[in-house]
């Protein structure tokens, strides 16, 4: 569970990719989005659309994981995703434990295996991994029996796949076709997974331009491997952008010397009202939550007439519902076949 | 959100009454006593009374607020009161979510407003708040869309509407009119959000004599403004008493100049056997718990035949679906007149 | 709520086969193994295997405990364990409350019998008890109303019979019949209320044979009254047996005088391969997890062809069921006669 190479991508996709789908192709786990098809995103992004008449009360809650238990097994402390995995297996119906696993074991000096063992052997149908490792909920799903679909909600620096999915679905609800979008996303790409896992989200579906725009020290060249074009200049990036995609900063980078002050960050990659003119009029601004107001946006711009971040929050119940079902559909549909 | 003035508390009912009201004059917002009609009282009395058929164990699943997500937002530790709303809203068939918020969004510095923000995008549709400082849940009823209902489990000293709520319940259940009930209220009523909603609930059901009973550091002469009369003698209030409700004294204003020792307080103003004798031979002894035994009441007369300490327990569960659910139904209603 | 004194165990089985039972003899109360008859035990393994169609997904929720509210009291932390009665009351439909008692009461000085009266007041039906106090199961069963029904999940080192049960379950699905079976339990057998209650279930099952095994410091003479023959020998005990039960050697000992090192224990008393050929050729592994690999059971036989801890572990899941439903059903029977 070393932290996974950003300069060979390809290495974790060739194992994901195998190891994400059934015999028949289908999605059994979602670990990354690499390795995806444009028809599986797709059918992702329409299966949440059909959960998506989120105003409409009654069809809320819906059964299709009655009778399954959701194990959320988080390694690294997030409640606010763990809440939104928790909404959305309730709201399918599914019993769900929550499982620090960190407390939980290490003081009995269980092994992570161990662990998954026991889970899976409580009929558990469902796993669903935050870990600090890069890799970790792969590791985990290379090691599950035939019955238990693994959902990755954030490992290391390497992929959170369903935000990024949540991302996409807050785009095409916005802005329709990917074709002719130009999207630039802004922050420390070289540390986030968001990114890595949103960039690899956009090429599949097919957008019309990516920019990552940052700092050198946080925008090597090498990230141009994965597929965007690199901009230093924020303002240069914006000029004629339909989607600007902000990411957190997280405050250890800038203690460390990959950054000089919060201020200065700002001043060349906060996203202000001025910046925010040089884009489209109808230009949408996205961020993964939560924000650091001051540093990588402003609060006017968080919360002005442009900003979907709340919309990607709602959307994002609507996402989870979506993977998850499909991806226990297919292991059930697998497992009733490997009976046959 | 600083702590509400004692000496005006109209203050804070005016902005109260517009708030819990939808504008039909229906109770949107359970926020405090203050600012409630006698008929909105009965109404939540009556329809604990409809639920609280609690023996019968059939009666006890309902499914008023199926599909519904109540987030318990919890501020302030408080694992009994907790418990009674996640008890409550589990009966009324909603999905629960424990949201300890001062651990899980401080470490990331997120303000309390964007963690309710994003709590309302994931479509929660009810937040029962408990707050150290007096006024959050009005300030967060203030502040969310109109699909969330705010249920008021205690703010600071201000108000605990549905502790007084379950009190009244009980009460009614017992001695059926307020009329010509004597009602004593003993111990720190100055500090206490308990107190205050209560001498709001039964003025406002019309109790015929209301007398508060402490040492002067605790009972101040500006506490009759809320309608009670003031009496610095224990025996001498409970004669003709027909209700003796006790507070819970906190330890920490004992080890402050305000109290002496726990001793001199209990000589005083402790519920002995001794002193019961002097009320109506019928007299109903109540506490909120968990009682301080020795302290503010004799272990024998909390477990004693005249103490209802445990029934209050059990009609507060009816209490919270009642409130709970009516809340709910008048937010879909306004919802719907909106949308019409 | 002093330890138990393992010399005297008919102490406790008196008192415990009174109160476990109603006045009609049914199971109530769970909290011991001893005090219950042949036909109790069978009728929790069949009711068991009745649930335990567990790869069948259809039949994993059922409607037994609906609208019951199952409180795990936890005075103890034991993630695995909690997990696994959430898991059986969640499948059984009852809504579950997890309570970590010592973090919720200490801090306001609640008693123990306080927690317990509100918990009960506020009709929770069914009290799952892990506690670190020999006999605390006991206490409170002795304590509730008539429409409580109190699971012991683990007390001190007096009794475990949940996991005894479970163990039970496993043994006569893999060997049917008790009568002509040698079961082996090695390990630190006077320390460990898992042994206790697997010795007490055993002999009530009629097991043809029981051989209990450790050095002289954790098995001394006086175990040979709970009804085993005592082997210091681990290679001679093997001879011929059908079962063998590891049991986790807590690290405590090691440190303290009892033991002398890690090593030197898994030179006598570990289960590695060459002396698991010892026993029959289709003598079976348990262990009631998590085990210490390398300490008592070396990692190649916990995992190893002949290891059954796995299906112990989803086997313990039924048999919970099984326990909770048929507790509950008595309570409520024995209700409804006390009524008529």
């Amino acid at each position: 569970m070393s932290a996974s190479p950003i300069k060979k991508p390809e290495i974790m996709s060739r194992g994901a990719r195998d190891l994400q789908l059934t015999d028949e192709g289908d999605l059994k786990h979602f670990l990354s989005i690499e390795g995806l098809s444009r028809d599986k995103l797709v059918d992702i992004l329409d299966t949440a659309d059909s959960f998506g008449g989120l105003g409409d009360q009654a069809a809320r809650k819906v059964p299709l994981l009655r009778g399954k238990t959701v194990a959320n097994l988080f390694f690294e402390n997030s409640t606010r995703t763990r809440t939104t995995f928790e909404l959305a297996a309730k709201r399918l119906s599914a019993d769900v434990l929550n499982i620090n696993v960190s407390v939980s074991s290490a003081s009995k000096g269980e092994t992570l295996l161990d662990t998954l063992r026991n889970l899976q052997a409580m009929q558990c149908d469902m796993f669903v991994v935050r870990h600090s490792a890069s890799g970790a909920a792969h590791f985990i799903a290379s090691h599950v029996e035939q019955h238990i679909s693994v959902i990755n909600a954030g490992d290391g620096q390497h992929s959170h796949p369903t935000q990024a999915m949540l991302d996409m679905f807050a785009i095409r609800r916005k802005k329709g076709d990917f074709n002719n979008l130009k999207i630039v996303i802004v922050g420390d790409i070289i540390h986030s997974r968001v990114a890595r896992s949103q960039i690899h989200a956009l090429n599949i579906l097919g957008a019309g331009e990516i920019v990552a725009v940052g700092p050198k020290t946080l925008l090597p060249d090498t990230v141009r491997d994965l597929g965007v074009q690199i901009e230093h200049n924020f303002d240069k990036a914006l000029k004629g952008a339909d989607v600007i995609m902000g990411l957190r900063l997280q405050k250890e980078r800038m203690r460390s010397a990959l950054l000089s002050t919060e201020d200065e960050y700002y001043r060349s990659y906060g996203l202000n009202e001025n910046r925010l003119r040089i884009a489209k009029p109808d230009a949408i601004v996205m961020h993964p939550g939560p924000t650091n107001r001051g540093v990588e946006i402003a609060a006017s711009v968080a919360d002005g007439p442009q900003s979907i971040i709340l919309e990607q929050v709602t959307g994002g119940i609507a996402v989870r519902m979506a993977i998850m079902s499909i991806a226990m559909g297919n292991v059930e549909k697998s497992l009733a076949q490997s009976r046959a």
